[in-house]
């Protein structure tokens, strides 16, 4: 403990910067802790903000309180933490020579010199706006902070037009909490898909059958030209193919990381664009830290520098940079990309690499497509969740996982997150004694069955065909033998269009009036029989076979119905 | 393959045995594959009978259907998976010098022998029933197949009298499903709390505490002594003090593994009871391997050998003993004794071991208990879990965790499994990127929380004292000032007996007051305050401190209330 206490500055009062505030006085009782804050809020939980305009959370003070109803304002960081907090305070220039920074509370125009002998950056991360034309008129908002909200919460009403503009997390929270309080909800996205960079398209298009059963007015590739307005507020947004009537628009265009003061002052900046730092948090300058959204990740399976914002790193990050600056031993190792987010009645999670990133990084990538009940089926609350794993061929090392459904999807991308953690390979996932009981999970857990369906393919005991790489074969005009070997009562409840009726138990008898000349497809409810199917089919010595991966309930697109 | 169909017998047809036939077929086209089972139905899902009790599941069928419907029968198996099955067919002794397997079925006389090239043993295990007088009166009964299912459904009739013996997880799930049917339902544990061997006593606590709130007469410490009935019908259960009217009693004592067969064979039996294998699950004679319940497993943090069949094991039985007959590479690593049960409100977990068992390993074991929402706090559905983790001290490795609450459990069972799995330490739990989202998570998940203030423990920063330590040092008389930090309303709702009011916020104003000369264990509602104040108080001098890990919402004992 040095014998003048030390000064500590921190910007930015949210979520990295507050963590980090309080562990440091834990850590050191002596320390002169200050934060400077240029909002008037502290410690708010940001992602609940779309809980509080679907009115689930009642009411918007409830994401600045703690567990215990205590609202986090100044008074309580200065009378249980002993931590200075000045709002409305904007940092204005870091002065690394002579460890100084330059503040100015907002409205005032003093400047102060705040001397520090350490610094942390947790400057945050802002709403992506491109400068389209009439971003400015009210009703057009982005969602970032409490004010945000607020501003937002005043323009809901049931009935009128909303527009989201983006289709990523923020952007479906959105449209389902607009939806819930009854307005009629466009939502816009440039790419082809939603959540694009997060989960294979045809993963995605499962997530777009619900929005659009949930009454959204889903708009994929139509990105957004210009909002119009008359008497300062938004009426109208158009695209190339459309206009569309506005009393709000949520520009829900990703965010990026404030990195100004970072800049300014020479400290590197990542390829990510983010504030470059080592694994202490350290940033190019050794006396100053930086934690949170405003900060460069590596993801522990490519070590690629990427910028991914988010609340729990964040709260990592607060702790690792106070224990570096008091000199323990800490280090944050990288990221997978864990990312989960519910969109109506749909569960979505993914971990690590896509097979399209995988392969970018120079991995070999294999995958499989398997659904499941996420509990014994039998029982009433059980619900379908599909998995989609990705390995690594020759390890055999797992590299990723998206998971979608109105089951539990959270445990299982927690699961392989960990396992991803360590570095396991499919066969070690097959065989983590997982927790079974009929309420919670079924015997084989989902991604038990996922992992033996992967090791399956990988061991050549059975090809098979995502609904995807199906779709694009028959988009080609190839004559294939989409043979649905589910019941006949299954079979008339639901279906593929253009399959062919012949169920399991029929196919032994049967298999000797199947053409061997072109590839079969066997495919069922969920791609279990289908497998069966295939194995049944190669006994009979059936060569061009390949079962269709997810079955009915795994296919995103086109289905019959009687 | 060989240039006769290889012929393979597997005795039992429920989940290892009938899971082991299925991939063997896929695995082997040629192969004549013949189950032989002694009752009438195969393949069920027999943890699920306690729901089909309760009438959560509304059919006894569902339980032997696949997700599809199909119920798994004999000519399902023919049909589809080309496997003879043996029903109502015994087998009664291996000849294992002529690879043969003598078989009877049942009413009949004749024995047969059937020849085998490989021989499986999925003979599962058997309730453990004690010869108590009146164990075969009618309405006594233990709960192991679908039988046991139907004999007792005979017996519910709401407004009855059911003992349940034994306080083990079908015990509880029974005294769920009997209370849900509007039976008056007794639980006679010989131990001082359910679960034995399972939980800890401060974390069972909180189970006799919810059994009790939903009705539940619950006799800890009172072994059955005697059954006793009228017209061959059970009427009345006696114990050492007291005796119980009964129209129904559940035996719920355990099971054991049904080993006859093997002994008689010669077979090794390993220390647990169970039949000793290796890594393939072969056991002592080459051409017999065994699987499922009747299997002896090692536990993967000790070594141990131990008894613990669950159907989870067994369908991972299945395909490593179908693997190794065909010569494929496969390894079974070991268990974690992962369990999850739900009782009532509540949902419970463990996996690894405890720190009593880690003692008795030769581990140095730490633990804490940490409490936790389950997800964003402000969030609706938010609920609390506790989280007890162990960890070895020197090294740092987790070594189990035990979950009890209202909240979500069962993932973060999971992702402990998955981490023991990996010989993962409390540093790398902390950093793993777990999903978070509201709906699903909080920025820190409870297991990160958990994980943190076993490191603060570890690290030096807080001492502390479980619900049980504190418990066991208050009975010895000890003088403690119970400093309660919270806020005069929630000291005013609930508060642990003995405990003086200091809300947090004034601590630091008012630390002078405190005495130094006896310990002083600040407690909050969950613990974050506890330790704030641990520090607080630190910083002032004060050295005999510690927290009560937990707070208000882990104690497990007597509360006030207003």
């Amino acid at each position: 403990m040095p014998s003048t206490p030390r000064k500590i500055l921190i910007i930015g009062g949210v979520a990295a910067g507050m963590k980090a505030a309080s562990r440091l006085r834990r850590l050191d009782p002596e320390a002169k802790i200050t934060v400077i804050e240029r909002g008037v809020h502290l410690s708010y939980g940001a992602c609940a903000l779309p809980y509080v305009l679907s009115e689930e959370i009642e009411e918007l003070d409830e994401v600045r309180k703690t567990a215990n109803g205590t609202v986090r304002d100044e008074t309580f960081f200065s009378m249980v933490k002993d931590v200075e907090v000045l709002t409305c305070c904007e940092a204005l220039r870091i002065d690394r020579k002579n460890q100084q920074l330059e503040v100015q509370f907002l409205g005032g125009n003093q400047q102060q010199q705040l001397p520090y002998d350490a610094l942390v950056l947790a400057t945050g991360s802002s709403p992506l706006i491109p400068p389209f034309p009439g971003r400015d008129l009210a009703g057009v908002r982005a969602l970032k902070d409490i004010e945000d909200a607020e501003n937002i919460a005043n323009h809901v009403a049931s009935g009128a037009q909303a527009v989201i503009v983006g289709g990523g997390l923020i952007g479906l929270e959105m449209a389902e909490a607009l939806k819930s309080r009854g307005m009629n909800v466009t939502l816009l996205e440039m790419q082809d898909q939603v959540l694009s960079g997060i989960l294979d398209s045809d993963m995605a298009e499962h997530i777009h059958r619900e929005l659009r059963n949930k009454g959204v007015n889903l708009r994929l590739q139509e990105p957004l030209q210009a909002i119009c307005g008359k008497d300062g507020h938004v009426q109208q947004v158009t695209t190339e193919k459309a206009s569309y009537p506005a009393d709000l628009v949520i520009m829900a265009l990703g965010v990026q990381p404030n990195i100004e003061l970072a800049k300014e002052a020479g400290l590197d900046i990542g390829l990510s664009g983010a504030i470059a730092v080592n694994e202490q948090l350290q940033t190019s300058d050794p006396l100053i830290w930086a934690a949170g959204d405003c900060v460069e990740s590596h993801h522990l399976l490519n070590k690629q520098p990427m910028h991914l914002p988010l609340g729990s790193t964040a709260n990592k990050h607060g702790r690792i940079v106070a224990d570096a600056i008091c000199g323990r031993p800490t280090s944050f190792p990288g990221i997978l990309g864990t990312l989960l987010v519910k969109v109506f009645g749909l569960n979505v999670g993914r971990t690590g690499l896509s097979a399209a990133q995988a392969q970018a990084s120079g991995f070999d990538p294999v995958s499989i497509l398997a659904p499941s009940p996420d509990r014994v089926h039998s029982m009433p609350e059980a619900r379908p969740i599909l998995t989609r794993l990705t390995i690594d061929r020759s390890s055999r090392k797992l590299l990723g996982a998206q998971i979608v459904g109105s089951g539990e999807v959270a445990k299982r991308i927690d699961v392989v997150a960990t396992a991803l953690s360590f570095g396991a390979d499919i066969d070690q996932l097959a065989q983590v004694d997982l927790g079974y009981a009929p309420p919670f999970s079924a015997a084989m857990d989902p991604l038990h069955q996922a992992a033996n369906a992967l090791r399956n393919k990988l061991d050549g005991l059975a090809k098979s065909l995502s609904p995807l790489q199906l779709k694009k074969r028959l988009n080609t005009g190839e004559e294939l033998l989409l043979l649905d070997v589910r019941s006949p009562e299954e079979y008339a409840e639901v279906r593929i269009p253009g399959t062919t009726l012949l169920p399991l138990g029929q196919l032994r008898a049967k298999v000797s009036e199947l053409p061997k000349d072109k590839l079969i497809v066997p495919l069922c409810k969920i791609s279990l029989r289908g497998y069966e199917a295939i194995r049944i089919l190669k006994a009979a010595g059936f060569e061009k076979v390949a079962y269709l991966e997810g079955g009915v309930l795994g296919w995103p697109y086109e289905l019959e119905r009687n």
